[in-house]
């Protein structure tokens, strides 16, 4: 086992890996920036290096500095946390280059699902369905009015060579596609200097269902169960929770087998996330993308399974074999998550940073935790991400999980910054949640309406 | 079920019983003294009714207050929490009498089990092991000198009308036992105009072994697993664990049963426990005593069992059946408890109240819970119990537990106020204890000695 790793993030999840590690008898390295000097992650660690200015770019993203702070200290492991350097596979390479263990995947798995068509061919090749799609790419409006009429519609066309939005048509209907073809073709041209395109089925709304998977260097691949992220704004999750109510025993196993397939034919190594597309109706589900690393929302899974997948990454970097095989792992009750951010519901969700002059986190009773790096009188810089806490709940069905989070809301007090505390109230509180009859569609087009007409 | 119920407590498990409560969707209503207006409790619940100066028995144990804020506040049931009222069966009458449920068994068991003789004979009804002693008054010492050849050295001598430690004698040898018989029959004699004596033998040291169980108005009794209370100091728990490391699983299954009988026999409704000496070499337990309510070391078997004992309280009270039978209780993994006073450990553990000017609670991560009823800026009451917060963890095994407590106690931070903090985090990194080697003797007679040298 490491004796020394370094916590190449801030912030609540900072915080949760050098809790884990000193349960491990590991000593830890934190790093923090300029305007980190007094959070939380920078106190609780055994040794905190300084590794440059408030900006990320110069910071938490300057993997030269982060190197040098892991060698001048004596760490033998990185963990990269979410977000910032943890699915850089420059970054991974680099920590193999001086002999230092990235908490992760290796870098070259990490760029083969960081591409979308090249992970596709991977998953097809794996049996893992895919978004139905043509399988490359796609020159005339001919084929492509035959390839739609095949996957059916809505059809989304993107340029094969394309980012940032340009040459992307969606296409509702088999009229519109000749035209649309065509405009994005010729915008592609202009753009990336090829007109390729490519198509794939729109899947929406549909339910967000992601398996979370741990495999060791051993070739043990094994699934916990799914979380259901569907509640989301602007592509961003707000609440999740485990299991999926829309899912049953049948396809539960199926879809857990297939991010075992996933992960297990790419040669994965440490904890990763398959995330799907469900289209409830249909009872099909899609490969979406997988995300290489820890997730913001892996505390529902350790509630129902038992698990601390955070150690877990820890174990399998150290080369230790998997804790439990795929029959030890029982889904036991309900878990919810709640992101609290700090940010202004009322001013379309704008940041709200600045000093938290009263804080009272509901850690207490029953099945209650709170992942934060707020403490009382901590003030919350305005150059990071805006959440500040999850407040994880677990019961022994889903009522009593509601319930559950309603109380620790209820009791959660955090005073001198906006937050969407009051917003998270009333998502759980609203008739859809509660019955779990929500999808990818529900918070943008239904609930946030209704809440923004009411508050 | 109840819409709304009285919480007759303050502190810690009063804000334990209003969080269940509360999940349980009944409203609730805390009572609070004048020195606890700004308590926790009386903020989070629905309703607080001022019963009274800050003296306990102004308010706390002020029977008739308490059922006039029930009356008038329309509550139909009310939580005693532990201390207090909470084995008094004088105000469980009252309740009834009034109409208002009490949530614990009825007054006549309370009665029962409180009497130490009474107990003993119904517990040898029910076929539990009881401390080997005399069957009835013993009033020569040749008939003393027969039973203490039989029960065995060393034994006490109890005066059958005693009380405050008045004709009592430990006897260590037989020739000591004649002089000491007569000295003690004479001061009981002198003392409560009664010479009669009674006769147990010393189970010291020994390990504390408690077990809990629940029983429903429908005759259904479980028992949830033991916990292990052996170190204490001048009788007070400090530390407790779930299981105890001194049983195997015959004698936790033995010991379980006779738990059961214990409370079947006298008919016994909702949570309780059966606290029992376990003499290790000889691998034999007895009955000690029966505490007719929660515990404070109630979490550590919530943790390992996955059942909620203060929701089931209420829902036993309601007149629901057990949620689970005793072959769906599983104990899980290992729990251990630290009771947190403010107090000084080197002013022989002074009482400390005084203000908290800073306090970070450590409830983040897997398995790590913290109740209490203190907030950052609140005043701890010189008026009541010290004890101010309990830490408790769960691990897959014992030493993932010792090593949370560790990072929880690490963790923790509680300014303005001395604490037993330190005290806790050398109990926990103790060699015998980290062991699991220790009984009822260890703390006082080994621990503490070391502790005081050293500090």
């Amino acid at each position: 086992m490491f004796e020394k790793i370094l916590i190449a993030n801030r912030g609540e999840i900072a915080v949760r890996i050098i809790r884990a590690a000193r349960e491990l008898g590991i000593a830890t390295v934190a790093i923090y920036s300029e305007a980190d000097q007094d959070a939380l992650h920078t106190m609780l660690a055994d040794e905190a290096v300084c590794i440059g200015p408030a900006r990320s770019t110069e910071s938490y993203l300057n993997m030269n500095n982060i190197i040098s702070a892991a060698i001048v200290t004596g760490a033998q492991a990185i963990h990269p946390g979410f977000g910032f350097l943890s699915e850089n596979s420059k970054f991974a390479t680099l920590c193999e280059e001086v002999g230092i263990k990235f908490i992760g995947p290796s870098a070259k798995v990490m760029d083969t699902m960081g591409d979308k068509i090249n992970a596709r061919a991977e998953m097809i090749r794996a049996q893992v369905p895919v978004i139905p799609g043509s399988d490359g790419e796609v020159y005339t409006s001919e084929e492509a009015l035959a390839i739609a009429e095949q996957i059916g519609y809505p059809v989304m066309l993107k340029a094969s060579a394309g980012g940032g939005g340009k040459g992307i048509r969606k296409v509702e209907r088999p009229e519109d596609l000749v035209t649309a073809f065509e405009n994005a073709s010729s915008e592609a041209q202009a753009a990336f200097g090829n007109g390729a395109m490519y198509m794939e089925r729109v899947v929406y709304p549909a339910r967000h269902i992601e398996v979370q998977i741990l495999a060791d260097q051993h070739g043990h691949v094994i699934h916990l169960g799914e979380r259901d992220c569907s509640l989301q704004r602007n592509n961003q999750k707000v609440l999740e929770e485990a299991p999926s109510i829309a899912i049953g025993y049948t396809l539960r196993s199926e879809i857990g087998q297939a991010a075992v397939r996933a992960a297990s034919s790419v040669g994965y190594e440490n904890a990763g996330t398959i995330e799907f597309l469900l289209d409830e109706a249909k009872g099909e589900f899609y490969f979406m993308e997988m995300n290489t690393r820890v997730q913001v929302e892996h505390p529902v899974t350790e509630f129902v399974t038992g698990v601390d997948i955070v150690k877990e990454q820890i174990r399998i970097a150290a080369g230790q074999v998997l804790e439990k095989t795929q029959e030890e792992i029982q889904i036991k009750g309900h878990a919810i998550e709640c992101r609290i951010n700090a940010e202004n519901p009322a001013f379309n969700f704008a940041p709200s940073p600045g000093k938290i002059e009263n804080l009272y986190l509901p850690s207490g009773g029953v099945g209650v935790r709170v992942d934060s790096a707020m403490y009382s009188g901590y003030t919350i810089p305005p150059y990071y991400d805006s959440m500040i806490a999850k407040v994880i709940v677990h019961g022994e069905n889903r009522f009593e999980a509601l319930m559950k989070m309603q109380r620790a809301l209820y009791e959660l007090e955090i005073e001198g910054v906006s937050t969407n505390v009051d917003f998270q109230w009333e998502l759980i509180s609203d008739p859809r949640v509660v019955a779990g009859d929500y999808d990818t569609a529900y918070l943008m087009e239904e609930f946030l309406p209704k809440f923004q007409k009411n508050n």
